[in-house]
């Protein structure tokens, strides 16, 4: 297993298809015929992903119907808390690699309706944290010479 | 071009090896030889994968030598902006993926030592957000049908 948990993490959502199947799932996509006609995706490609998702906990896979039966997936928990660095590459994107007509997808609070956004903060003093303003320091499960 | 800002990102990000590159990249690592090393990776595809990033405005190519010429890779503005879903994407594998001795890297504010988290945060009310608080809607770039 790779020291790095952006390595390890992306040993389990490491390509494309992938990050974009959790992008479905997130809007709530849950079949697989579905999946299929949203992604384009060649079907044996798409149940591979699948299943290494929920092999990862990341996906469930429930039944909703008995004859022929047939599964839905949805997120768990684990799953959900993707969502934030997803909506971080969504607003990269939305920054950096605009569409001529604005943004295809907009995040809102649903309290208040306003902007969500992803951010770094600091748990000590509360404060937004700019990138600039993070060290990156070698923790307890570095033992190894290389990152990977 | 795909409608969705995900979909949009991942052309640019879209495989393991690139988001390692930028990993690294958010380190400090600086030179071909260097990200070579750290990451075990061919020399054409880690050439090829960087010089994408180039083009794409995330990572700038300066040179530091003249004879024979040789340039290193610094993360533009826009690249460290990536930094954000990076930290999550880090934090999740933290959190789910745990090795036995705990987190390979600690983020930091470098201010006062705090640690940093990535989240969600209302941009009106200024709160966090769960991922479940989070509605997404369709935005203005929403044109045609599929989400691809």
């Amino acid at each position: 297993m790779p020291v790095c948990s952006i390595a390890r993490t992306l040993e389990v959502l490491g390509e494309r298809w992938t990050l974009l199947i959790l992008r479905d799932a997130l809007l709530g996509v849950r079949r697989f015929d579905d999946f299929q006609q949203s992604l384009g995706i060649v079907r044996n490609v798409l149940t591979d992903r699948l299943n290494r998702l929920v092999d990862a906990g990341v996906l469930e896979r429930t039944p909703y119907q008995e004859r022929p039966q047939r599964h839905d997936y949805r997120l768990t928990p684990i799953g959900q808390e993707l969502a934030v660095p997803l909506i971080g590459l969504m607003h990269w994107g939305d920054r950096h690699l605009p569409g001529p007509e604005g943004p295809p997808r907009l995040t809102r609070h649903h309290d208040c309706g306003g902007d969500v956004r992803s951010a770094l903060v600091c748990d000590t003093c509360g404060r937004p944290v700019s990138a600039g303003e993070v060290d990156v320091r070698p923790g307890p499960g570095t033992a190894r010479v290389h990152v990977r």
